[in-house]
């Protein structure tokens, strides 16, 4: 006698969503069976941008900011400041500062951040080319813009050492209340980071 | 100057997978990130996958099942019990049965339950077309086998009476103790349906 079990296209989806980090088979079962139900574009839609996801975006060659095209918009921009390079984690983070609007420098991706204890080394983040790229064209300043967290700060050490006879100044971004805070609420680290880094008062 | 934004495909990729339920633009943003640092294997099996969701399954046109073909295997398989039919919400509670071994019979899938404060009426689940089906052959046996919830309840209640004619007997799945439960945290309403059904000890 037969028995029914799941048809493969959606056993194959199902564990094709699997694979996906923070999605469990609950989740990828119950995503399959919300495709299957609505209308086709949506699995087509959501099918076509996973294929030019890789075909339409390449890694910047200079600076490892993804982009459609290589060298990204803002190394091949003239009018970017070519003596200011801020160097950050990952491609989330440029894209955080470029909202801001204040920031007319060039960039330099890592893709992500030193963590000896993780195993994530030297040799797995874009620091060599960082150096070398310095070395072809010293700036005037690097802006360390690294996560304000441990492997952050491990981080920053490590890039201002080897980058250090390379610009005229190496900074970091300022630590201190977020903008909204608190002061009741905020931790004993942040607190201390916002006296240490106190300015004269307008 | 130029400012960078998200490429367009990410920014696509992002869009697309934020029409999934319980994935909002943060995890969307998370999953695209994700797929770009890894092999692009990863976005390209996910793609195929979702192509051939909706083009290598049907809805069977007798019992509504999910299936690589139509008829669906339950329904053109001679030695499964052709007397009885078990009605289900979901293609997931058929699978649920089959699994269990125990059921030699026929399905019917609902695609849903009956909630009129929900706008789920009898038009949008496949009452009609079971109707029809055991208007066109009645059976020994039609076996409810809605979820134990209000919803299935209600349902159940109106599927026993549009098939009363059709079916020597009507029949819903037991309601009790889960397997492993304990007793005194189970609710009373399970606990009432315990005791309601109990059985003479073998």
């Amino acid at each position: 006698m037969t028995r029914m079990s799941l048809p493969a296209p959606v056993a194959r989806l199902i564990e094709e969503l699997s694979r996906l980090p923070g999605i469990g088979p609950r989740t990828a079962q119950r995503l399959a069976f919300h495709l299957l139900r609505s209308a086709p574009e949506l699995a087509q839609n959501l099918a076509t941008a996973l294929q030019n996801l890789h075909l339409q975006t390449v890694w910047c060659s200079r600076c490892f900011n993804l982009s459609e095209q290589d060298p990204c918009p803002v190394c091949e921009d003239p009018e970017r400041d070519q003596d200011r390079i801020c160097v950050v984690e990952e491609p989330l983070d440029l894209l955080a500062i470029e909202r801001t609007g204040l920031y007319a420098g060039l960039y330099h991706v890592l893709h992500g951040s030193l963590s000896p204890l993780e195993g994530r080394n030297v040799e797995d983040v874009k620091i060599a080319e960082l150096v070398e790229r310095l070395r072809a064209r010293p700036v005037e300043e690097l802006i360390l813009a690294m996560d304000a967290d441990h492997e952050g700060d491990t981080t920053a050490s490590y890039v201002a050492q080897v980058s250090a006879a390379f610009a005229s100044r190496i900074t970091r971004l300022a630590r201190g209340l977020p903008t909204g805070a608190d002061l009741e609420y905020a931790d004993e680290s942040t607190i201390a980071s916002a006296l240490q880094g106190r300015q004269d008062s307008s």
